[in-house]
């Protein structure tokens, strides 16, 4: 294997917060949601801090017992072409779903946010979880996980042929001779498959980094089958080092079996890092955090992941209950794992839910302790880079200016952007336009 | 009827532009469809003439005859939802179809704008004319002028039953006693229709403006229909005060008879000035565009209209040749016109090609004369006020530096901009939520 790459990271910002009460904490602006100005704050802070991409979570259905975040957000195209105007070198990241979206108006909507930002545009294809996402769209039910991958697979083709419609010379644009372009360069799809027809050609051109990048997200077998086939990120979340390690190489040697290099594919686990000047003071915000939350809170988030179940018609300080297949076509990874580490560890439901209401990550401590551990993780192949949660604008300011200078001094982390497009950054390879192939074969 | 309201300007940006040769022109960067700084400097610039809005037009097919903006421009909600975060006022409107988009998707999107830039946001409902689209989004069929219409109607009617899913005093957010929100002011709109099932609830709230402000631009008898029924403006076309007359009372009329006040649907005309020091220079600054297009351009966007006619097979200076039926059933009014005056003003072909490629507008001259032009359109009920057409951002920056003084200092246009929403520029009055409604009833 060649040199390693520098350690990538990533911030996601979701206004009021990943944790079910986050939003109460003094420092969270209780409109962070929908508070452009918030949204900006937090893109900068992570473009100070050198930082690969923002990243904007998405879902398409709420109801009463959803987290404050989720119930009156911003949609991701529109935030990330925002912020795509208050930032100029970041990469901008977000999830649109496969299952209830047009592969022409997506390919659009990601192709003119990568021309508005200069080739900075990234897309995390998910197949949508919430299987209430069918209410909102007037389907008759929501397709299985099995079937919501086959759909993403040829969502993705057929976005990636779009895509191509021009060829990087086919504008000519010449106002001597009246030629604006080479029809020759110019290609219709001509998609026909199980899910979608396409015809094309799409109505905007390559960016300068060809693509918008691909991040994946699922952690089940179809996740991990289609990132190991076309995705250029994988954005995932892991309980601890060995888990992540497996996970890592599982994907990467993935790739390999598809005939991608290990370097195509850039793993990214989400950690939540609280950084104090001491261990007691980091110990002190994470518990700020993790107080706010309520039993009743908790035992509501907990029910989310199983098609919203209500869990206070258990007893909390008995064995975890036995849920049968409940969870199984939503959250899959998820659920599984939670039923399996109750059964393991001999939880209650009242630790289940505390524990996943307010998850206590191993990176709370000191810069130097969250800056080991950060680096242990990468040179150890349990991860490509992070993406990094924080509760608070001040959160993440903490990060930028104590955790990031030590990366820095230890050269496994940039100290100046080498790219002005996302893909450039990740070190990703621009690919190449499927026609242009064509012709030098041809 | 009470005072009038001053005459409101809107300006549509249109990349390398609106004549088929436009991005010829020496001013016109060949890059301007997708060059983000082009957008930002028109919009400032329409922003310092303290105009009501910006407008992105929008399209689903394009094929080799398209007109170069066409092929290869910014998608709407992206270039606005970016545009929204480099102005401060100015309204954002953009297409987008109704007949190839899902409501929540739509919905959401526009409300996600709307919040980005602080109640600025507007939609123009379009019925996408163009026949190619279906072959972009898997229908077997593009459906038919009415049924797109009716399609429009059902999904404006859901779009609006989902901005009201909160009501805006819904949202508690009080830290202390960890209330976020009122179960009771979120709705689901349960709608089930013939075109649209949507439960809803959508996860944006309303802006400060209520919902977006919503155009309409069709001028069938479709397009006024759903106009007069709840467009709050509309964005037409006129090739004389006359006609602009009759179309500004027929839609007053039928908004009236839809129980509305005229003074609830603003009716604004699209009009492309072009300004000089004296009446020789603008002449001269119109021929430097209308020279641009060839002969055998002018001759293959006339056929455009008629089905891609190819009307180079005909002797160019003798008299326009007679076609039969052909036009009839695409373009059907603009075709009969075409044949018409050709007729009655004994016209030949060469003649018919270049007004049909480059329309000679009245509104050419010095400032006074366009000034007294808009003033007397606006005087004499043709229009609420224009939507400008400029080719350069030169020729926005003339009619914002000379022609806008003049209309202030006559005191039918603001000085300074009345609110920090679009509805408040535009005079109308934020929608009550229907939950709102119900209740004060109830």
């Amino acid at each position: 294997m060649g040199k390693r790459k520098q350690l990538k990271l990533g911030a996601i910002i979701h206004g009021v917060g990943g944790n079910v009460s986050a939003w109460r904490h003094p420092e969270v602006p209780v409109d962070a949601s929908v508070n452009f100005r918030f949204y900006t704050k937090q893109a900068q802070i992570a473009e100070e801090g050198k930082f690969d991409l923002v990243f904007i979570a998405d879902g398409l259905y709420i109801n009463e017992k959803s987290i404050p975040h989720f119930l009156n957000r911003f949609e991701p195209l529109t935030i990330l072409s925002a912020l795509a105007a208050v930032t100029t070198k970041i990469g901008l990241v977000g999830t649109l779903s496969s299952s209830y979206s047009e592969p022409f108006t997506v390919s659009r909507q990601f192709g003119s946010l990568d021309h508005i930002s200069g080739g900075r545009a990234g897309w995390n294809v998910v197949t949508s979880p919430l299987e209430g996402s069918a209410l909102n769209y007037g389907k008759p039910e929501h397709p299985s996980h099995d079937e919501r991958y086959k759909i993403a697979e040829e969502f993705l083709d057929v976005a990636r042929g779009l895509w191509d419609s021009w060829e990087d010379d086919a504008f000519i644009r010449d106002k001597e001779s009246g030629v604006f372009f080479d029809p020759s360069k110019l290609h219709r799809l001509n998609h026909k498959g199980k899910y979608f027809s396409v015809q094309g050609p799409l109505n905007i051109a390559r960016s300068k980094q060809g693509h918008p990048v691909i991040f994946q997200a699922g952690s089940s077998e179809s996740g991990k089958a289609l990132a190991a086939k076309g995705a250029d990120a994988v954005f995932t979340g892991h309980e601890n080092i060995e888990e992540a390690k497996r996970f890592y190489k599982d994907v990467k040697d993935r790739a390999v079996a598809n005939g991608r290099s290990r370097d195509d594919i850039a793993i990214l686990p989400g950690v939540g890092p609280i950084v104090g000047k001491t261990e007691e003071e980091a110990e002190r915000k994470y518990l700020e955090f993790a107080n706010l939350v309520t039993i009743d809170k908790a035992l509501e988030y907990l029910g989310r992941f199983f098609e919203h179940h209500d869990f206070s018609q258990y007893p909390l300080d008995e064995p975890f209950p036995e849920l049968g297949d409940l969870g199984s076509n939503s959250f899959r990874s998820g659920t599984d794992k939670i039923k399996q580490t109750a059964k393991e560890q001999n939880l209650t439901l009242r630790q289940v839910a505390i524990r996943t209401a307010t998850p206590r990550s191993e990176f709370i401590g000191t810069p130097e302790k969250i800056a080991n551990l950060l680096q242990q993780w990468h040179e150890e192949e349990a991860a490509d880079g992070f993406i990094i949660y924080s509760s608070t604008p001040e959160a993440l300011r903490d990060f930028v200016e104590e955790v990031v200078p030590i990366l820095q001094e230890r050269g496994i982390y940039r100290t100046e952007y080498e790219a002005d497009t996302l893909r450039g950054n990740l070190g990703l390879p621009i690919p190449v336009n499927r026609y242009a192939v064509a012709e030098v074969r041809g």
